[in-house]
């Protein structure tokens, strides 16, 4: 059977997709990056220039009928997008929307959606440059496109990080993951922590203005989103870099409410830190000589970080743990074409 | 029964989906414009300005499966993109797209949407930047983002036609919808004339070099593309810049093969030009004393141009016949929320 007959869950390769639609590039002019970092970069203009990003969430694949309030869903949207423009450093700008409305959709559900996506905007001052809607057959489907802006100079490529690299995280890990657990009913724990884990999974906090102090302070030498789980993107990392890197199991940053849910649940925190995804903190590295530049900088101005590695030549990621053992880290990124994926 | 609780379909009106999406500025520096026209524009950079288009297509919505190729729905794609921003007079510079792909699709139909996207960026010299994929659990969703250039002196609004102004049209109208007619089965012809019209239909020319030559000439006052068809388009100008219009029937330029088409049919083929939509040609008005040198200058250049009507105080569009008599225009828009549209 030749492959052009086969049915894109039959190859289910998330690969061969990646392949397809890979960006083609046909006048370099004013053309900085195309592909392979979260935006893509235009410019530069009077040493500013814009990065764009795109993404898609679809009902069913990206959010979950009935476990998110549209409000929420609205915000979430406007942050992942968000998200990736303070992962190379940019301020975001403008946002532009193409939604596809069911008909049977609630005009009062329509309104929170909306009023969800424009709190987000007016919080970061992001204009809403309008967009498309349009009725859909199917679910819910929300396209939206930030553009950012940054100087020329100051953007971080995921390309950057060279060995001898320290790696560094902003906020917690693993609690978007376990907020995922919980609203599908994989695990339990008492409201309290629910609340506080489901709420770190349906209204993330882009890191805008961390990213930005971390980019201006010229310290740092590549930054990415989690937004896949540290394991996918931290191998995007190595990937355009060109290393490897060590992470030490027991410098990963874990809340208490995840601690807590998981000693209840009778699972590894570390687990859901490095493979849960949808945390949205940013990874960046920072060559030894700027580390304590960069943390006195970072705590004195409110964002403090946290080391959890370091860049070494190769191409593995490692897990090292406190006994000394180490095992590969496998990339968890999720395949929207496989059968076995929701 | 509170309005909030009603559906969408229920309440039917496309101005309040519309009123619902419509953006909000939260910091208009480098904002021109945010919405009412074929793109926003922001900037100005170094003279230059940035335009920037979302279009959302649907199956079943805005393409009917099996009704055309996949290549050639890659290429209108982009092309409805492309003609937003020759509608403004830019130049199309980078293209974002994000695609719900269903899982029953065939690889070689992906292949060929995805050919058909790059053929016309290629012929256009536009970089496709990339952007994201998912599988959809319904039909193919395609959404476009398209950013293009232009000099910042040289962006043709809809709002600035002046009663007195001439309204010009490029190509022939009314070819797309007569060949929508024929896929539908609404319409029968001649093999010949059926191709044609159907390919006006499926795979519509950008305007783009027209459109930069308008804009350069700076003897033009106002530009919006044809997409929804000239009843509700020109409405959009009426609308923007505060004035009616006066369009002369039997000066709609008609194909041969729409007359023969509407012959065989028993139907009005000056109705198809006004409302049969999607014809992505270029309307604008020229005040009357630039009116010879635009009509000279376009053909010169080998970009005709064909006069249908004049701006007039007032707000109405009226349609004038060769006896004199005059109706008003009513704006066919296709209101996609309505339970009668498909």
């Amino acid at each position: 059977m030749d492959q052009g007959e086969k049915t894109i869950d039959q190859v289910g390769e998330f690969g061969f997709i990646r392949s397809i639609m890979k960006g083609s590039v046909n006048d370099p002019e004013k053309l900085i990056r195309s592909i392979g970092d979260d935006c893509a970069v235009i410019g530069p203009y009077e040493e500013k220039v814009l990065l764009i990003t795109t993404d898609l969430l679809l009902e069913g694949v990206h959010f979950l009928p009935g476990k998110i309030r549209f409000r929420e869903l609205g915000a979430k949207a406007v942050a992942v997008n968000l998200s990736d423009i303070a992962a190379m450093g940019g301020i975001p700008r403008h946002l532009f929307a193409a939604i596809a409305i069911p008909r049977g959709m609630l005009v009062e559900d329509l309104k929170e959606l909306d009023a969800g996506m424009k709190d987000m905007c007016r919080k970061h001052g992001v204009n809403l440059l309008g967009g498309d809607t349009s009725a859909s057959h199917a679910g819910l489907f929300i396209t939206l496109t930030v553009v950012g802006e940054a100087d020329e100079e100051g953007v971080l490529y995921r390309r950057g990080a060279s060995p001898g690299d320290r790696i560094y995280v902003t906020g917690t890990l693993g609690d978007s993951g376990a907020g995922l657990g919980l609203l599908k009913g994989e695990l339990t724990g008492p409201n309290e922590i629910r609340e506080r884990l489901i709420a770190a999974h349906n209204l993330p906090v882009p890191r805008v203005e961390t990213g930005r102090l971390i980019a201006e302070s010229g310290l740092a030498t590549a930054m990415i989103d989690l937004s896949d789980g540290l394991s996918s993107d931290l191998g995007h990392i190595c990937e355009e870099s060109g290393v490897g890197a060590r992470i030490f199991r027991e410098h990963l940053p874990l809340s208490e409410a995840l601690k807590t849910l998981c000693g209840a649940n009778n699972i590894d925190p570390h687990e859901l830190a490095l493979s849960g995804g949808e945390d949205y903190e940013l990874l960046f590295t920072v060559p030894r000589n700027n580390m304590d530049s960069l943390e006195n900088q970072m705590k004195e101005q409110g964002h403090p970080v946290c080391k959890i590695g370091e860049i070494v030549r190769g191409k593995e990621a490692r897990l090292v743990s406190a006994d000394g053992t180490e095992k590969e880290i496998i990339p968890s990124g999720f395949n929207h074409f496989t059968p076995e994926s929701q």
